[in-house]
């Protein structure tokens, strides 16, 4: 794995500087939409803490960041109106991995409705800023 | 989701009650080969208590097993000579998910070699015992 890289583009929507639909943050995690999301929610989940994948975060940040996920993900898949949903997450670019800052998707899944292939197609932002108002809300309620 | 299965394919395999292809075994967690694998050296951890997805795992419970899946992902991606590795687990049969006892799938990635279709082929159970005892010896050292 590389090293962490401060500018990475999750360090950067982290401090504030580029924009992103902010569905979830606490103290130690932040959670948006991806923009080129594989179904409708598709959400990224990450911790404030540099770390650029699995291998290199503490376990209890990493247990802390797990527990966001197992609150957020049920929330998320019944505020859709989701049949299940998937978690996943890259490690190394042979892995998929395309920004160095650790990240699990969650993303919704529906029993007729097939995945969009990962990080092709960006989302409309009208669509996208509906999903983070309806998921925003699910996760405040 | 359904409610736990005392039948279910892993509870039988925690039981002894079916072989498998084991490569790791704590007081709390339990680790084997896919026997469908989607590359070399894909295996499953899980959980000994009685969880069918992220949902319904206790925080401490849920806690360990990460920890023991943070431990074991870069040990089986060295093994391997593996570049990368991808973490999956899916909750609900429109998610992918087919034994409704929480795993959570480990699988390495080479830059040159595409992904298998998920749970489609049986791979030869010769090649599964040598990338057992590769990986057994490795996760031992």
């Amino acid at each position: 794995m590389p090293a962490y890289d401060d500018d990475n583009i999750f360090a950067r929507i982290l401090r504030g500087e580029i924009p992103c639909f902010k569905v979830y943050e606490d103290d130690r995690t932040f959670a948006f939409l991806d923009i080129m999301p594989r179904s409708k929610g598709h959400m990224l989940v990450i911790p404030k803490v540099k770390a650029t994948g699995l291998t290199d975060i503490g376990a209890d940040d990493l247990s802390y960041l797990m527990g966001v996920v197992q609150k957020l993900a049920p929330k998320l898949t019944d505020a859709l109106g989701a049949d299940g949903f998937m978690i996943q997450q890259f490690n190394g670019e042979a892995a998929g991995q395309t920004v160095f800052h650790l990240h699990f998707h969650i993303i919704p899944r529906w029993a007729d409705v097939p995945l969009k292939p990962h990080g092709r197609t960006m989302e409309d932002k009208d669509v996208l800023a509906a999903t983070a108002e309806t998921v925003k809300a699910a996760f405040a309620a």
